[in-house]
């Protein structure tokens, strides 16, 4: 054993000394927890990364992603080659060894680095494992079995995420959860005592978790093996914290030291090290026949793990045919087949004003109570964001007592994320990470809550999760919650944000076609952003196709009336306002279209013909937008705005939108004076107007 | 004292009902805890609202601001009148009593309202007293004793960022902090148990705090006062939490439930709380004379305590006349007169290739030395952000043990905050808020985890609050740390958030501008934003008087040249890359200038004249903007631009900018492409060309 440890950390050594880059210190300390979870505990395959019921492992400290890569070498992931893990830090474009782990590769279960994000990814994956074994488990015939394991450093237990997730994964007492926690007491700035000096175990145990310490995590493979074999134990009631104490590089001069973190160690160094242990200096990168032979064992064990399952999977079939079939299909990840014919026919929709947050409800409560594939929660706000669907159940332990008459179950598919806005994007993106598709995680606060969660928001577009987030209360139209409450400037980042549909319907059809977009889309998250007043339905005249399309034409000025003079474009709960302006405009001899436009990212997707055709801007008829955000963004598409020049105002939202100068009669003559000043050339395309 | 808890309950259940808006339970559950505040335990004056040392009470669990509203208009707060209290909710755009507590009114120590954060401001508050009064008291005379006061909820506790602050407030043994928790265990979804079990007392003292219960936090004032007096106990060693159980909405129908959080209790709900407790019930906003007159004595006491220490101030004075003037000084808040001196000159700064993290040391060392109002910290990135300078003394505890021959001292100024970059702003907000420019907060983080910071920077924004952002690894340049540290989108965020200057910077000498302007900046916080790897210096070109304006010409194609063909606009780090691309395309006969465009809201404030002659496509002369960050919001200045399609990659620096097309020769080529589009009208402005 000695020999693997020994081994395993002078490859690491190795590894970073190569191009002078990289983070050994911590990876060299938790050689031994390598040991004893690639080694011994965990159940999976190499040869199958994607294993429906593998033990699902979460390297939180991403940084340490060496760890993760060596193992996964060493253990036999097929694609992990020699020449793989050699290309760590390397000018490869194609490595499978970025700085932080990525998703995309084997073996990783989901991309970490930013500190706090993998521990709550690993807790979403326990609510995943522990729904889905809920589920469809059946007394002799579990075939939702994985445990998750997940590493975190002192950083992600001092992350507010960390502490968010944490604390949620105690109350919901996730016990097929073990969080291994490398307590190497050093950070980059030094000692840990320099910023946290909190009793580590009292606060997990005050959060619900049981604690075991391994105080040799260095050498004692065997303490932390028993430890993990705790973590698993079927008779817990509580999920398990493992305090192992390790030394962040371990046998080299710089032990314990920060310094360790985040440089390589140094040439002498290593070779120091080399020397200490009896071997070669000369030799890098040597990886004894009897360290390889130690390993030989993990990919057959796998084999059989894999072989077991899928004969229990037979059997299953056999005894539980209706479930199994259900089960087949969830695995494979795809939404029910009748999943757009659940969404309701534009005539069913009221037609007098409504909250868009309700409109959402209309379209998704029964797509959400009939379709099993998806899991809903709200960081406490079920009253404001119309989430829940008739005779919904809570998932939440079912020896919690029952709460207003309602008992918590596993299988309950509403979460009730409390007020911990990061960790429930951060939780969503575990969910989903499980396998692709089989569970949709939904989750839903106020838009400008999502400023909380965007790093959460952020990890999963970067990884291409599919969870669709529901902002409410979206504009200056919250109203009285004033300036804090009102997002002027937010959606400029989900707008900017790769991958990430950021969408504003302006009705109940366009929440439809919100939805339409949402779950068709192939490349990640989406956010839908309604409004908590009531707004104008525009029956007739909104289209749920359009929204699919990012813009669309709403009102077109008829071509007998010759060519328009500007096109009006208008966004979610003030689309309305827009309408409203063309019609006073028209009063007023002004030709005005009017163009929807709820999703910037979709509208980028679409060819230029079909913008140009949108947008008629080509032809000379300036765009003026009509939304109540800083008008930051809006340049690519419009020559002029009315938007917002500062933050909010705490009034009343049937006074702020005048307050604001958001008028028909002001905003009607304002557009008068631009296009006067647009039509003697004195202000121009390129120019962008806030009017 | 019935009698007075009686009528701040109706008087808050009255102001709700008015417009049929607000939040009433908490407040009307804090009753009790008001009385023990306001009329027994804070040393302040209603009179003198901005007097140094009063205490500083902030309620984090804004949502219930008529707790805080109605204690300032009976405690008699001159501006907070009787009409002034009854316009909660109204249509008066002048309400001092909007829906969340705003700093600008007299009372409001700190904007709050987005959970967790007044916690954290609170936090940051007893840094800045514990820190003043470390420095500038002497024995007998003690010119800052305030103690600061913290009512939380128990979304406050959940939220990640009130877990770190508390847990680093605990660290810092901040005991001239009181933390009291309105226990009503209710949240807007039900009861706390859906979704949080965890321990809080036991977390607390994990977290390194005292706890004290009182049971009774309905009615029981004299238990509170003595909790409240406790928590200011000259003999303590640890921040105090005081657990209040509280009943949300007691005495009405809907006391201890959901839903009287956050609207009116109803008509009849108040009538029959009024009759239960043997009132009027036809007598709204009624306040008894009898609970009048037991507020009478608040504002001479306030009087006395500020003349009392106006006689100490005048005795320091005489005592300590140097160290009396320093602190007058600093209570003006003024920076040293003498400061933009002590920024380096051009040709101080060195010649060669500078990482302008190093480059933001080189400017600002000295000035941080040598000017105490600077409170310097980092979120575990000491030796990555370059932010000390020689001798710097830790703000730490005194009796923590030394670490790396360190020992802390409340006289230090620079800040471990941990790996907790949410707090680490928040913590400088309440720093920054003690008094305007006492202490001047500087953060420092990687520019990706001011994505974790960005709800408490977008705080310190709405509030004006002047706090120094510095922002490094701001680029792909970050390199081999991937996508999850390559900050494509963020800077969107920033540059569209109002009040808050986001500046990059392109070489020392700009930095030293950059400086100039955040320090100069009267609206707000200032984030400088600054390269991990080396960059050059673009010695004699740049010019700091130019960041000031946010743009400038770098370089301009001469009058003899002709018309120039085109500008490009260089930004930050990449600012030498434009200046390359310009020689480049000089030798295929294409006549660039240049514009360095360090910052969007600089650039902003400066007239349509300035903008022009900088930019010149007034003139026809299209701009092509150099950054690798999403193009978003481009628009406004540039025609066409070189900028990112997604996230970025796990590439070592030297490669990056190539594997994403950032290489001087395919970049001319596709400029020149551009070029010919623009000039045959296949392009044109307002149509925005990614290159």
């Amino acid at each position: 054993m000695t020999l693997v440890l020994q081994s395993f950390r002078l490859l690491i050594a190795d590894l970073c000394q190569q191009f002078g880059m990289g983070h050994p210190g911590s990876a060299i300390g938790m050689s031994a927890i390598g040991v004893a979870l690639f080694a011994y505990t965990m159940r999976y395959s190499p040869k199958h990364p994607s294993w429906f019921d593998r033990d699902r492992f979460v390297l939180s400290n991403g940084h340490a992603c060496l760890f993760l890569y060596a193992n996964l070498y060493l253990t036999g992931y097929e694609k992990m080659t020699w020449e793989q893990l050699l290309s760590y830090h390397s000018e490869r474009p194609d490595s499978l060894c970025p700085g932080h782990p990525e998703i995309e590769h084997e073996g990783v279960e989901v991309t970490t680095g930013p500190l706090g994000q993998g521990v709550a990814n690993a807790v979403g994956l326990a609510v995943a494992g522990r729904h889905l074994g809920t589920v469809f488990n059946r007394v002799g015939a579990e075939v939702v079995r994985a445990h998750v394991w997940c590493v975190v450093g002192d950083a992600c237990l001092q992350e507010g995420l960390g502490c968010e997730a944490l604390s949620y994964a105690g109350h919901l007492k996730l016990t097929n959860l073990t969080v291994i926690y490398d307590n190497n007491q050093i950070t980059c700035d030094g000692s840990v005592d320099l910023t946290n000096t909190e009793d580590v175990n009292a606060k997990m145990r005050a959060c619900g978790w049981d604690v075991i310490d391994v105080m040799d995590g260095v050498n004692d493979v065997a303490s932390i093996v028993a430890a993990l074999e705790q973590g698993r134990d079927p008779k817990r009631t509580k999920p398990l914290f493992i305090n192992i104490r390790t030394i962040i590089g371990v046998g080299s001069a710089v032990a314990g030291q920060a310094v360790a973190h985040g440089v390589p160690l140094g040439k002498d160094n290593v070779r120091a090290m080399k020397r200490a242990y009896g071997w070669d200096e000369e030799k890098i990168f040597h990886i004894p026949p009897k360290v390889q032979e130690f390993y030989h064992h993990i990919a057959p064990r796998g084999e059989k793990y894999v072989q077991e399952w899928e004969s229990l999977l037979n059997q299953y079939s056999s005894a539980h045919p209706k479930l199994a079939q259900t089960f087949k299909s969830r695995m494979t990840g795809s939404l029910p087949t009748n999943w757009q014919s659940l969404l309701p026919s534009p005539e069913s929709y009221p037609t007098d004003p409504t909250p868009s947050r309700k409109s959402n409800n209309l379209t998704v409560a029964k797509l959400l109570a009939e379709s099993p594939v998806f899991m809903v929660g709200t960081a406490d706000l079920t009253p404001s964001v119309n989430l829940t669907w008739p005779d919904y159940d809570i998932f939440n332990p079912p020896d919690l007592q029952p709460i207003a008459g309602k008992r918590g179950s596993y299988a309950g598919r509403y979460m009730h994320f409390g007020i911990r806005e990061h960790a429930m994007a951060a939780i969503a993106n575990g969910m989903a990470a499980w396998s692709p598709g089989t569970i949709v995680p939904i989750t839903s606060t106020f838009f400008m809550f999502y400023l909380y969660a965007a790093p959460a928001v952020r990890m999963g577009a970067l990884q291409r999760l599919k969870v669709v987030h529901v902002a409410t209360h979206d504009s200056i139209g919250a109203g009285e919650d004033g300036p804090t409450h009102q997002p002027v400037e937010l959606a400029a980042l989900y707008r900017a944000m790769p991958n990430i549909l950021y969408i504003r319907p302006g009705d109940s059809e366009e929440v439809a076609g919100a939805w339409l977009a949402a779950l068709s889309h192939p490349d990640g998250p989406a956010m839908i952003s309604v409004s908590r007043h009531a707004i104008p339905q525009l029956t007739g005249l909104t289209r749920r196709d359009g929204v699919t399309k990012g813009a669309y034409v709403l009102q077109e000025v008829p071509d007998t009336e010759g060519k328009p003079d500007v096109t009006l474009i208008g966004v979610g709960a003030e689309l309305g306002l827009a309408v409203d302006l063309a019609k006073e405009l028209g009063a007023r001899g002004v030709r005005a279209r009017v163009v929807s436009f709820p999703s910037f990212a979709l509208f980028g997707r679409m060819g230029v013909r079909y913008q140009r055709a949108v947008l008629r801007r080509h032809e000379g008829v300036p765009a003026v937008v009509v939304e109540p955000y800083v008008s930051f963004g809006w340049e690519r598409w419009a020559d002029a705005g009315f938007g917002m020049k500062g933050f909010g105002h705490s009034l009343p939202g049937k006074c702020i939108y005048g307050f604001f100068g958001f008028e028909v009669g002001s905003m009607a003559g304002r557009v008068v004076g631009f296009l006067g000043e647009w039509k003697e050339g004195r202000v121009g395309r390129g120019e962008f107007v806030e009017l």
